[in-house]
């Protein structure tokens, strides 16, 4: 986790004195259900909660660790220093997996809530800026180019749509990735009763992994991660769009400038979209986590520890990066300063040319051939891009073409009103009918 | 494609001919609808279909394209030559990437419905096996070392439960990806109305995209190759496993082996799990198609088309090599030899040290501490494993021990049915209950 | 191999033809080796030599191949349909690898030499285009905002000089993959002398692998196929100049745009960077090529054939697309045309602000302390910025200024010419002292 | 980074006290020479060293950061609260990236420098356990079965010539990334001397970047951390050999196992390689920078920021957990147990089959034909294989060998130092002659 990248609420889920309270809690919920089966004295799952409002001694811990060289064994020492006697009644039956796999399921859950959180406020941003500027004319290009108008309502529409899918498939993922497993070294159960991972899953609300080997199988990180990588992926577009908007030929947008900032040591008029631009890179970086995800899938029969260094990297690092570029995003967006009037004079920069496809198929209606009607388009659209001028003035003083269409025909080709007509429909089916 | 990794029913999907029957259709339809709304000739829309039982001249269009330079626009001069001058009615109001992206939406559609007759195989295959090898005792591995006894049945059910979570994903991702947009240069539906694109949704057994730029948002084709990616992972997975199993080592299974078939050039005696390596090898290959499927993803404003050359490549291939890796994973399961006899060798390999953590617990229950029993437990097990001879035995030796157990206690430890008495329960799980 | 994106002298290296043409030349130098040192009867290895103008059936090898399930046995079984008897003196101790790890390192260095024509081509035309631009001015941009100015010709001097650091790491990429090993099964050489290695390498112009197992070691190939990744990345880098360039309100380059071409079905006006965005794509795609090269590296023991299938895609993939879209940037960069009033018009866009960093550094030199000079400049640039006008007579209207500078101070801070005089150092450093 | 994964003497490279160290040696060495020039006072700017030996105050930059959101503004206006007014006259003409990218130019060759050392300790503990069992014989396995014999030596020897290749690369990468850019906003040295770039490049003992823009080129990081990928995949290799070797069924190698640590706390007799496991996953993880950084190369224009967050994660993560991999694969390597009496157990085991090859070809050279001598060997060698014995004892039972060789001939195929003969001239291939 790059502290400058990191939210403190995400942080404090990947501590770790929230990972020993997470296993503080299977390991507790464990016993009880021990308990109630007999296996355990029944005064000892209760003293062991004695550690319930107590702190772990994180340092105390990578003392013992360091001998013992065992994370959970390490733990569970300290935990005897904390409870005492009664805590060789604890982890009967249990594999080290077994607690390890169960809290990172519930520390990526919690991930998921958060990175819903910040996707909530990002589609809220979007929703907002789309129906304020649901109307605003702009250019749409295709390879750069300028091509037909749109509005750049449209554009926070789409930003929008491709959002809420995302939201979709991170709900998916996190119900994915939210299972427990109980089973044991091999995960054949064959010391720890099967209510018992019921009974914690239930507990920790998370589903019970219905098979399992020593760990919980990887395929639901590796499709977790793929999701993040798939946000992060919707970060780049809209990223890149805003880049696109905010350079200094089109400046149809701007990312909100504040007094204190300054730009650039050398170059104080700048504004540049340094936001933006880090969502870029912050994207190839949560990016960088799906393939080893997908790594550590072929786990060696029953399991091997491969995965665990992975995920001690991807684990914090993706989902505090993706969490903080995505409060990132919204702020942008939110903040977002919109110039309609530079969308106007780009939308009118090359004559009108944006209008040709109209003026092809008003020909084409009128008699000529689709290799006529492009020949003709394609002289004045050539004429008005080499000469400037308007191209209605162009195909008013064409006799090809006014032997086709009359001066009336040829205006009404320059109608702006034509291409939003549809605008209400999208938004409908965007964001739900009014 | 790699031709040898690509059965033909795929190849068929993304033959030329494939792609220009589905343009035609997708014209054809729009065509008919735009008859309806009054934009075109009636007669003209029905023209059209006359090319329905026509073949398309493959070489005839890459002639023209290599002369116009634009694909769509040599396939509508094409089909001019075939239904004559009422093909100027077709594509009206349409752009290129309408046509494009809506077939490579039926075309991935179907590489899908594909896909998952090679998934259903293989976990028909996987449940069979299951079954057959339920309680087939082997020995469970962690880290590649001897843990406790498992089944291969247990082996197959997993294997079966994580293709079974992929191909809900890929049935998710199908629905996801089977959009059709016909919106025009931008995305606006200026030029065309949008019951246009309801009509060949409808026809085309697609789903109206909510909102589109110029193309289809990518997003919807990362998720798709993500989902590839992840079930060639779960395919590297098993066949790893089956590697695993097949080593000289171990033995406990083999890669089904023809009669005519020749192991090696020069060592005859050899049977080599060549089909499960390969499967390794097709499992990063598809997978290498997920970075460039998220690069896809942020195209500049309303499109650019970056995409179009990585889906060329990554479209076919990795659905080619993914189907083809399914059925070979299919038959590979299907003739797996399973030796039960070195199962069972290598299971009792160590003088049954994997029943130390049933000692332990004995141990424990019988109120040595957790340290004591783990030292107990330790010493016999080492030297068991350092001079031979069985663990039981040992264990019956050591004073320390026969203070805490009587002898049939010890013994007791060692019944190796306590390891399989909840196989039923995870087979309910996974594939239902009986 | 994208057929579309393959040229034919690439398609050639990866052709059966050329394939069975490389075993032969290796085996029949192994056989003639093998019968200097008496293994085998010189009678016998020049007669294998009468297959030297024959050509291979690669019908009858695939139909072989698919009864016996090995390539090369297939092939030695057709080499003795041709040659005769002789043949079962053919592959004496020598494995199936030798021969064809040696024929992948004869094609890869066969690919590199293509691959290298084509960078000498990139590099030809970059060079040319920066000396005939090379004092071209135009403005310089740092996050897409105007900054200061520079010349085209340093644009296409800085892309030189990656394409030159790349070709140096193809070269030695190529030195690196262009070794031969003639080992035997396992590495050992114990059936075949290390002279039939020598000898071979020497007659394929190779290098003798130190050390290798069954096969060659495949970091070679993970560092070949990291090299094309740079080039590719290098590829893209100078297309996302160009797209950038041409964009409608930049403008300052365009893509050759023949007469016949059609930039869009819909839009008849446009032209589009569809060049550079599909050079993008394929960068995209041989880029994909590098983790799985990668993950070959770790083969079991002496080896697996995972490897295998991964090149058989990546192998001719990334080289032929590679190869193809270094020919599409050499005639993008040659026939690219360059805008010199759009560059001129550009940089004058606002009023010279691209010059406060000198009158900052002129204010300081004045005496001013850095934050003083600083506000100075930052409130008259953002004045320029917001209302027009040129910054130069806002300074000299500026009474903070002109207590500092006088007119003629400040007119010298916007003379063009100051930014250019050290263009002929870089050039000397990139292209060597003229 | 990863805390349990980076040793101190990375984690310092990366500090930001080191940082800022680099940063003022920058400055003040770029001052030096400005003074040289005449530009800012030589009293200035041997004022400046007076913070040659100050300390920085992380915290107070940091605050000021916050405030002007710029981090080398913050830096400079603490250096001017350490050295006074004199500090205006640093950082002249200079533009923030000409101290960042010099400063991690600086970071990358230090962070090489432990590298190379770190890998020296991998190549001496390979080198001195390669000659330590040069003739430790022990059965070659392809594809994971038996093949024929080798020795223990020649599998160290194989991956010191693997990471011999690597120091190679990494020298070169070094050499590479250790540049010099003090360039100016744009790369044209307009505002500053050539002559302080080389001043700076020379104290610092850099090379001066032919052509930068604001940036130095980001193919050469994608250069360097694509090496580093590289290493990772040869970590990774020689991990799986030694995870293969201490398999249950194998265990010809074990990592060293201390007194005090705890294998795993369920099984106390478990002995797991999760040295080698933990490295494996390293490799990944170290490994997912390559793309990132190949990402990075296509900045837009003359820069974008997007490469500064992804190099703020990658940076230290893949140079700090390839350093620690690499002192963990050295100590693995040196203390790592070899089970000379198992590797001959293991070589034994299938009755001799692996001198199969031997048979073949003496049969061949007796007369027979290659396909009856393959089918003679293959009989034999698999009723070695499915009924055990000795395949020396089956071949003098054959009445089809026995017409063709003696029963001293069938033996002098059995005789293990045939396989042997070449390790010397292996290993002077690779150690250098003795």
């Amino acid at each position: 986790m790059i502290p400058r990248y990191t939210r403190p609420e995400m942080a404090d889920i990947w501590s770790p004195q929230s990972k020993y309270r997470i296993w503080f809690e299977i390991e507790a919920h464990a016993t009880d259900k021990l308990a109630e089966l007999g296996v355990v004295p029944a005064d000892a799952a209760q003293a062991v909660w004695k550690a319930k409002d107590m702190s772990f001694d994180v340092d105390r811990i990578d003392e013992i660790e360091r001998e013992v060289k065992h994370d959970v064994i390490a733990f569970l020492t300290h935990l005897a220093e904390l409870v005492g006697d009664d805590a060789r009644f604890v982890h009967q039956g249990l594999t080290s997996s077994d607690v390890l796999d169960t809290c990172l399921a519930v520390q990526l859950k919690r991930a998921s809530d958060l990175l819903l959180a910040g996707m909530d406020r990002v589609l809220a941003a979007l929703k907002k800026r789309a129906f304020e500027h649901k109307m605003t004319a702009c250019i749409g290009r295709s390879h750069g180019i300028h091509a037909e108008p749109t509005t750049m309502g449209l554009k926070f529409a789409r930003f929008y749509a491709e959002f809420d899918r995302n939201r979709a498939r991170l709900v998916q993922a996190r119900e994915e990735i939210a299972t427990c497993a109980i089973s044991g070294a091999i995960g054949t159960y064959a010391n720890v009763n099967p209510a018992v991972e019921a009974h914690v899953a239930d507990a920790m609300d998370l589903n019970v992994e219905p098979i399992s080997t020593q760990v919980i199988p990887r395929d639901r990180h590796a499709a977790f991660f793929a999701t993040l990588g798939l946000i992060a992926s919707a970060i780049e577009n809209v990223a890149v769009e805003v880049r696109h908007l905010q350079r200094s030929e089109v400046r149809e947008a701007q990312e909100f400038f504040s007094k204190g900032q300054k730009g650039s040591s050398a170059m104080p008029h700048k504004r540049n979209p340094i936001l933006t631009e880090n969502l870029t890179g912050l994207a190839r970086l949560v990016r960088s986590a799906v393939v080893p995800a997908m790594e550590n899938v072929a786990l060696w029969h029953e399991r091997d520890i491969s995965h665990s260094s992975v995920e001690r990297g991807i684990g914090p690092d993706a989902t505090a990066h993706l969490d903080f570029a995505l409060h990132r995003t919204a702020s942008m967006i939110e903040g977002l300063i919109v110039h309609e009037d530079r969308c106007r004079e780009n939308l009118e920069t090359y004559g009108g040319i944006h209008n040709s496809q109209r003026v092809l198929l008003a020909l084409t209606q009128a008699g000529a051939s689709r290799e006529d009607s492009y020949r003709l388009v394609q002289r004045n659209g050539m004429k008005t891009w080499d000469e400037g001028g308007k191209l209605v003035e162009h195909l008013k003083a064409d006799e090809g073409v006014t032997v086709l269409l009359s001066d009336d025909q040829i205006e009404a080709c320059f109608d702006e009103t034509y291409h939003f007509k549809h605008v209400d429909t999208i938004f409908d089916r965007v964001f739900g009918a009014s």
